[in-house]
Order: C-alpha cells, then structure tokens, then sequence
C-alpha cells in the first residue's frame, strides 16, 4: 500500500476507475469518494467502487493521504480553496485533469505547509460518463502525463508517480505549459473541430445526419463527450485553443483555395501528407 | 442470377467485396476484373476475388451484362467514353462513386442505345484501401443510394437494386443533386475537417502528435483514406463542399466569439447541442 487513506472528489468514469484500480493494485486500503449527487455516491457504495462517501469536504480530507480531485477542472480553484483547511500534514492532492497551465500553480499555492500538490493527467478520453462504465482496468497501457513545477515536492511526485504506474499508466513529464499547449492542439482543438462538425449538419438541415456513415461517426464521436468537461476545459485552456482554432481555419481555407484552383495534384499532395503523418499513430 | 458476367472496373476494397459478394449472393456467374496493375489483377485471381482479368476494357465488356465502375470518380467519364462502343446491348452499367450530381447525367449521356446506367452509392467507407481487406459480406447492413433520373430505366434499376438488396444493402432513393448536398455535408465535409486537423499539427509541431489520444484516433482516422479516391471527390463535388467548408468555419468563428466572450453557459449549450444531435446515431 501507498497511501492508507485515498479521497477521490467525484465519482465519474475516471474517479471511480482510480477507485477501483487503487483497490485492486494496492494503492490504497480504502477509498472514500465525494460528489455533487447521493444518489450516485450510494450507487457507487452499493457496487463497491468506494468504500464510504461523504459530501462534506473536511469529513473526507479527515485522516485522506491521497486526495484525488477527478470533476470538471472548472471545479478545481474553488475546491482547493474548500479543501485548503482540513488537508492532513503529508496528504498529497493530484488530479485528472486536461488542463494543467495556470491551475498546477494555483492550486500549488492553496495547499497549506506540508502538502503538496502534482497534476496528473491521464490521456484516456471517452464519450461516456459516469462511474458506471468504470473499471480497474481503465487506465491499463494509458500515457499519463504529470506536470512538475519548481514547487512540486519530490516525494510527493514519487508516490503519486507510483500510484499511476502500478494502476498501468506510462508515465511523462511535462511542465504545465508544455502540456496545455500540446494538449490545446492533439484533444481539445479535436472536440472543437467535432462539435462544430455537428453544429454544420445542425446548421444546414439536422435530417441529413441520417445518413451519416462510418465516416461521420469517428469524425464527431467526441461530440457526445460530456459539455460541462468539455465546457470548462475550453475556457480554461483558452488561449492555446483560439490560436489553434485559428490555424485549423487557415488549413481548411488552404484546402479551399486548392479546391478553388481545381489544382487536383496539390490536394492529393495536402491529402497525402496529412494521411502520412496520421498513420505514425499505431492504434489505428 | 441476375446476370450471366459481371465486369469489375477497379478492383480495390469496394470492387472487390462486389466482386466476392456476386458470386456468394448469386449475382453473376462470372465476374471479369479490369485494373490499371496486373500485379493486383493477378493476385486477385489467384486469391478468388474475381475470375479472370483484362487490362483491355473492351475484351472486358465482350458478353458482360453488368458493368460496376468501381475507380475513384476523377476516371468515370474517361470510362465511360472508353467503354461505350464496346457495350453490349441490354447490358447495365453502375458504379460505387461517391459523387453523383453532373456525373450521374454524363455517365447516361455516354450510354449507347439499349444501354443504361443506375447510379448507385454504398454508404460503406474505409480508411483501409485495395482488395486485400475485401469481403463478400463488406456490404451487409450499409445503406446504399441509388440516384434515378427522369431518363433512368425502370427495369435496369430493379435489377441493379436486386443485385445490391441481395449483398445485404438497404436501399433510400436520391435525385442526383440531393445526394451531392447530403454526403458533401456528412461524409466529404468531415474528411476535409480530419485532412484539416492533421494538417494544424504539421504546422504547429509534427512531434505533438505522440501524445494523441482516442479523441484525436477517432476525429483523424479518415484522414488515413487514400489521398487519390478524396482529392477527386472534392473536385467532383467543389461547389457543395466549398459551401460548406463556409458554414463549419463560421461555425468553429462561433465557438471562438463564445470562448472569447468567457460565456461559460453559452459555450456548455453549444456543445450540447452538437452532443445531442450526434447522440442520435445508433452506431456510436
């Protein structure tokens, strides 16, 4: 065991899997988990995905050497400040969340002495959510990146490290700028460019999405990621996703210019190259 | 059977899972294959895809019945003025072709007397290409267009959606023009968007993309189709795609006024939206 106590502030698809996985791999000997509705945390007891749930803070940070925040990152800043007061002296606080950036520093400057803070995100999207697609297993061959700063306590990082290691993820290290401006370009940029792809066939006339074809359905299958997720990490990423927004418009206008030329042997050059570099990705 | 030889134009994925499925669903007794590699042709024998081959598209037409234009679009009317003075009377030509609008109309102009030509559109895409991932059951469950004119023969499309009704199609009817505005919106849009995305990377930083996720795996993999079948259907299908490539970048400006106004409910609306429509589909 890593830590005795494991708090997880919300219960969805990734909080309930880290629950699970740290049963099942030893990273915890019991795990207590918060959330915004009972109904689902006494669904979440009741299937054993947590040991106990609480929705007060301070009753769950009691005696909780791991805290693991796993809501919307819109959620962090306040319950950092909500937390802030009841953090055990050694507890270590870290996160799933998509945005790193500005947040990893504050929420850095809300633990109090003797608990430290490290971002942890772990690339496993979905379009489902919810515990009850959890699994121990979720996170199994995941990349997990963590972002250290200049403040990130070694020991602390060690063990979170661990935690994430023994649950199957590959671990890399970014600082939090790097990670948001990456992740800005390879998953957020991606839900824009999906939802908005959606938002087209809404535009034009809904009744064609029924012909929508394999195609269709990979191209805009984060479309049915949750909004308020989604939402959030748009706003809080948001410099890096309007300039990519902007880049993104100036290669589909480029493709328009081609097509405009009717230069056939550019656009299959275009084509081709985007196709190349997307086939490097092994997972097809 | 419905017809004695069946002669396959292109043997790749579709013309060859036509050319499978002929023979296992009673379609043709014999099916000719013609293609611009004999290597392929050859192979295509030796692994029972097709009968025998020709790379002369007048010994392939001599008896054949049924002629399935199975190439990338940009070859349709080069076919079609090679194929007309060697096509036998009675015989009926279709194709699998993404497009149809003016093809549709020049493919029956090319037809001599007694000949006629359905067009037909398999909702079945792949980014997986050439006749090695082919299979008499490729079409079982796709929807399939098929685009009357006022000049289409009725008894040459009972035929033709026989044929495809028997390798498990599902057929919907389409004008021409119709299926060019649809598919420009549901299928050539979201290639266009997944070459666009690829392409943002490339110029941003090529080595982002090992960090990608399934969200980027998803909204990219048909970027990975070949460059030849998709440069040729944009150009055949310019003036919708152009027209819509304007409404989904006015739609990408529009979640940018919304990222930019900081209007956190707005942008959560939005993206509920898009999630709600997409949620629609069956096949997530």
């Amino acid at each position: 065991m890593i830590f005795d106590k494991a708090a997880v502030i919300g219960v969805g698809l990734m909080g309930a899997s880290f629950a699970l996985a740290a049963k099942k791999y030893g990273i915890a000997q019991r795990v207590s988990g918060h959330g915004r509705n009972r109904g689902t945390l006494e669904r979440a007891v009741a299937a054993g995905v947590i040991d106990d749930y609480t929705m007060d803070l301070s009753e769950l940070c009691r005696g909780a050497d791991l805290i693991l925040i796993a809501t919307p990152v819109g959620a962090f800043r306040a319950i950092g400040a909500a937390i802030r007061p009841h953090l055990k002296e050694g507890a270590v606080v870290c996160d799933v969340g998509s945005v790193k950036g500005a947040l990893v520093h504050d929420m850095e400057f809300f633990m109090p002495p003797g608990v430290h803070f490290v971002g942890v995100h772990p690339i496993k999207g979905s379009e489902t959510s919810g515990f009850a697609g959890a699994s121990s297993d979720f996170y199994q061959g995941a990349k997990c990146i963590v972002t250290p700063t200049e403040h990130t306590d070694k020991d602390a990082m060690s063990a979170v490290v661990e935690a994430w290691e023994r649950i199957g993820c590959k671990i890399i290290y970014l600082s939090p700028e790097k990670h948001d401006e990456v992740f800005s370009l390879v998953s957020h940029l991606p839900h824009v460019a999906a939802y908005a792809l959606v938002g087209s066939v809404a535009a034009v006339d809904k009744g064609f999405i029924e012909y929508a074809g394999s195609g269709f359905l990979d191209t805009t299958r984060v479309a049915m990621s949750s909004a308020e997720v989604w939402s959030d990490i748009c706003l809080m990423n948001r410099d890096n996703i309007l300039q990519h927004i902007d880049v993104y418009i100036e290669r589909l206008q480029r493709i328009k210019r081609i097509m405009e030329a009717g230069d056939d042997k550019a656009l299959k050059k275009e084509f081709d190259a985007s196709g190349a570099l997307r086939s490097k990705l092994k997972n097809v």
